[in-house]
């Protein structure tokens, strides 16, 4: 069994892994992890809103903050489906808050739910449910 | 009806709506198009791997690049839902080529499928699948 | 606006319009419903559990019936996407449960998620996200 | 490396261990398969047409049997993901064609897309792409 990172830690790993990445955790539970995607400029769609990538890329960090609070720090889980519907527009300049929830984790495949929001908002602006392949040699 | 734009027309319209965006239009059909992300040192991953969300953003962009082909250069249609899977590791320093048929198009609704490749590769490294909403007041 | 069927005149509407299917609804609520796939013989795969389009039939009912009962008693909205997740495995002749939270009722569009069980077990057995088109004429 | 049955062997196969299903194999190809659905009366929703659970059902065994076409008759491949969107009414009283194409044959995933169609017609009803799981343990 891992022991769960910190999200200091967590945040020092993705720091470290993909520097230049723009999300970062704000929290980290049993099979759920919380991440902020500050917005600036260079994000923005014509109207001010955030753009499509943005959120998918926030959904996918917060899949891998919440699989890598299971798993511990191992940096080869990837990314094999994402699933993500547009529900609203983005409130202009808020940062995107992802909220995931691990709906397994397997010994090949995790799968999650992400909630995205614009921060301070409770109807959430996009939704993604994405699964994550688990390299067998991982070292628990 | 509209008048498919040409594929510099196209570009032009990109650039002034998204200049920061680094997806440039090759290719215009009925209902399908090409697009290229030259790859640059920021999006690459450990192991010198095009990132998930660059793939996503290539495949959005591929989408809107075919639909815009049929209904003419109207700013307002919107990704709706997303689904990829990534299929295998691409190739280290290749731009990603996207290469788009759609599906549908219909009054409210644009469906079309986006296969990606590492330029010069014969088999995809990851395969979407998305959705535009159409507003009702285009003009044709 | 339309005012919420009861659960028993959602039932009558379901075996009117659709007298071959076998899931019922057994709650509605504000955007959302609880569904049950009575399992019977002819739906058990290989090892006697349920088969997958039991579940997928199960989630695009839950689906229809809390847009129904956001909509009122319209036979007219259509699937247009499901995704699905398969996490576990069923439980050997137990009925499917289907948990809808919709996400966003839209003026065409309407999005939501269905966590599927196993009666009486915790963890879900799948996983579906899926979107309606709403035809404009309707009458609310 | 397995041997690729024959379409004879593979509807065998499908009789022994789902003898309740409509679906049977037309052609199997490299990486492909094409299956067709009987439709009944039973199928039918209101206005004549087939339902969304037949469509999806005709989805995942066209993908199982390009699989077994590949992988030989091994009953254990689980479908993992499923996506799909639904495009046009389906004619009334036609079978329903599924054609497989698989974009990736691996380890431990394989995916595909599938094209579904009103027998006799041009334009897809309904586009899927799906993933199954396949286990470690599988003899070639």
């Amino acid at each position: 069994m891992s022991v769960r990172p910190s999200v200091a830690e967590l945040n020092a790993f993705f720091k470290r892994e993909f520097p230049q990445a723009k999300v970062c955790v704000d929290e980290l539970g049993a099979c759920s992890a919380k991440v902020r995607h500050q917005v600036g400029e260079g994000e923005l769609r014509p109207g001010g809103t955030v753009s499509g990538p943005v959120m998918m890329t926030t959904a996918d960090v917060a899949l891998y903050a919440a699989i890598l609070g299971e798993l511990g720090l191992v940096a080869l889980a990837v990314t094999t489906n994402l699933n993500i519907n547009f529900l609203r527009k983005p409130v202009s300049g808020r940062d995107i808050i992802g909220v995931c929830t691990l709906l397994k984790v397997g010994k090949t495949l995790a799968i999650g739910e992400v909630a995205l929001y614009s921060e301070g908002t409770e109807e959430p602006v996009a939704h993604a449910v994405g699964t994550y392949a688990i390299p067998p040699q991982r070292l628990r």
